[in-house]
């Protein structure tokens, strides 16, 4: 194993709004955990409210984010999970930022081994998206939903709740805001598709969930979506928020909240997953990391950015999200993915 | 038995805000149902909202409106129950109007018949808010939580709320907006009252929700005072909302919603009680018609109007709702209430 350098340099939110690239130590894995050789870590939705401080994760500045990535184990701190790690390709998703660094210590519970053929450039986007499609998936047939809305189904998450819920039975009423993200998703295949600039929106979404028996959505957008979202729905129907696209305060009539019995709740996955027991977790990310080899969970990318560029990718990914994902890459390693045109 | 007469006066709702005293034909019981001399029926916050076209009941125009009332069983359609009721006094809640008028045909199974030392005019009153401190309370216990915030906790309800509660070992911080009800309650022994027109009301009831570990609120303001509570609730914390005396929009930040994982419901106990199995919806029942023997459920009545000027009445419940209810009498019996001063 080569020597390994004291010093890496990483991505530090030293305030509000302001990102810069500083040199720091290596940190050092104690008992139970791992040292990682990152190699890129992508830019979601959620980190672009962290860099505007308005995220959950709430660490004091200065900080390293990044929730998601992947990377080469390259020492362990001891324990038998982390010595077995050892020399190989694990994707991580930490909950709480360091993500964007050269190196990145984690407790070995919260690797997951890539699987042959699943490049650290998909592995690094296993986490935050795939496993939320998935929780999100099976909290509706948990509750016996054969049909969900989706909102926000334009974007990347959007596209991968679809696909996982088709997977698994379950209907998805698509929502997006642009007549050409109608006509690519229809072209993608998916059947219901409306969008919410329409006249006609809120009179054809109360239709098809009558059709369809449509008690629950999946909220990515917030603001006066959600509550469009519940008077459209069934009595007694149920919105988990997850996003907040909009960045607009929840409205809801209080008259349709009662009378209609309608239960809204905010859904956050670094919350949710760790709450499930250990074993399920870890089929959770299995699930996940299993799909990135040609199923629900591969994501678009849109550009891969060096780390001393990162805050332009970040920039144009804040632009144009529906267009894929910006990977901000942390070592020389091939990343096994290729920017869409 | 008397004979009956073929016609009667009921108070109609011809359109929104047009509340008229007619003339109409007295109805018929079928099977199982039960024909009723009316005595009395309160004016309920949500008889004000069905006024004004918002409840949720939404008959069309014309109806007679009145969720609540009691009076005595004087025909039959049929039925070993309706049968064994004739002659009783009776307390009912149809959950769809109908109770302004001197006659009402219900089924059998929605009349409770009133225990001895009730009067009729406590009676008229034994359901709508006794009915929702019981289920919501019992909603608590079962969920675990020692402790609730208790919004519009100066009114009737509210304080039956904090009285139920206490029976049942529950602490609740009461949330009213007026010295003068901070001050009242405290001199009816409540122990935690918070007035929300105090600079320092969001602290304060952030810490006590703190001490308390209190993650369920009762909200029967809605508007921003949902979003508030939200905040100031612990994580994953339940927000059941059931009025909206401030009728505006409930606003809730999505940001708080998902990072702090709070789900906001509407409560509808005309809805929530018909799904509980008949033993356990007598039962309820029953737990509030025994209360009204001095127990918990005792409304303050402020004026008892006749049916020809039930117009007043109503406007004068509306300026001042903490100060008790109006009765609107449907008969010359003995009602056995008296005004407060």
């Amino acid at each position: 194993m080569p020597e390994l350098s004291n010093s890496m340099r990483a991505l530090m939110l030293t305030a509000r709004d302001r990102l810069e690239v500083h040199d720091m130590p290596v940190p050092r894995p104690g008992p139970g955990q791992i040292l990682v050789r990152m190699a890129a870590s992508p830019v979601n939705p959620s980190d672009l409210m962290t860099l505007k401080g308005a995220y959950g994760i709430g660490a004091a500045y200065p900080f390293v984010p990044g929730l998601e990535g992947a990377g080469t184990v390259v020492t362990s701190g001891g324990g038998i999970m982390a010595r077995a790690m050892l020399g190989r390709r694990v994707a991580l998703a930490t909950g709480v930022g360091g993500m964007w660094a050269e190196y990145s210590v984690v407790d070995a519970s919260r690797a997951i081994p890539l699987p042959t053929g699943v490049s650290l450039g998909a592995g690094a986007m296993s986490a935050v998206n795939p496993l939320t499609a998935i929780a999100l998936v099976s909290i509706a047939r948990k509750g016996g939903h054969g049909a969900v809305v989706s909102t926000g189904a334009g974007g990347q998450l959007g596209r991968m709740i679809r696909k996982r819920a088709g997977e698994k039975g379950v209907k998805v009423i698509n929502v997006v805001r642009r007549a050409e993200q109608v006509a690519a998703l229809e072209a993608e295949g998916a059947r219901h598709v409306l969008n919410s600039s329409d006249a006609r929106f809120d009179t054809d979404l109360a239709q098809l969930c009558r059709d369809l028996r449509c008690r629950m959505a999946f909220d990515a957008v917030a603001g006066e979506m959600t509550g469009r979202l519940a008077v459209a729905l069934g009595p007694r129907s149920q919105i988990l928020v997850y996003g907040a696209r909009d960045q607009a305060q929840v409205t809801l009539n209080p008259g349709t909240m009662i009378f209609r019995e309608v239960t809204v709740s905010g859904f956050w996955l670094s919350k949710w997953l760790p709450r499930k027991p250990l074993p399920l977790m870890l089929w959770h990310a299995r699930e996940a990391t299993q799909a990135l080899k040609g199923g629900f969970a591969v994501s678009d990318v849109a550009r891969i950015v060096p780390l001393g560029q990162a805050a332009d990718g970040i920039a144009a990914y804040a632009g144009a999200m529906s267009a894929g994902k910006t990977l901000i890459r942390l070592s020389d390693e091939d990343l096994g993915v290729t920017p869409v045109a």
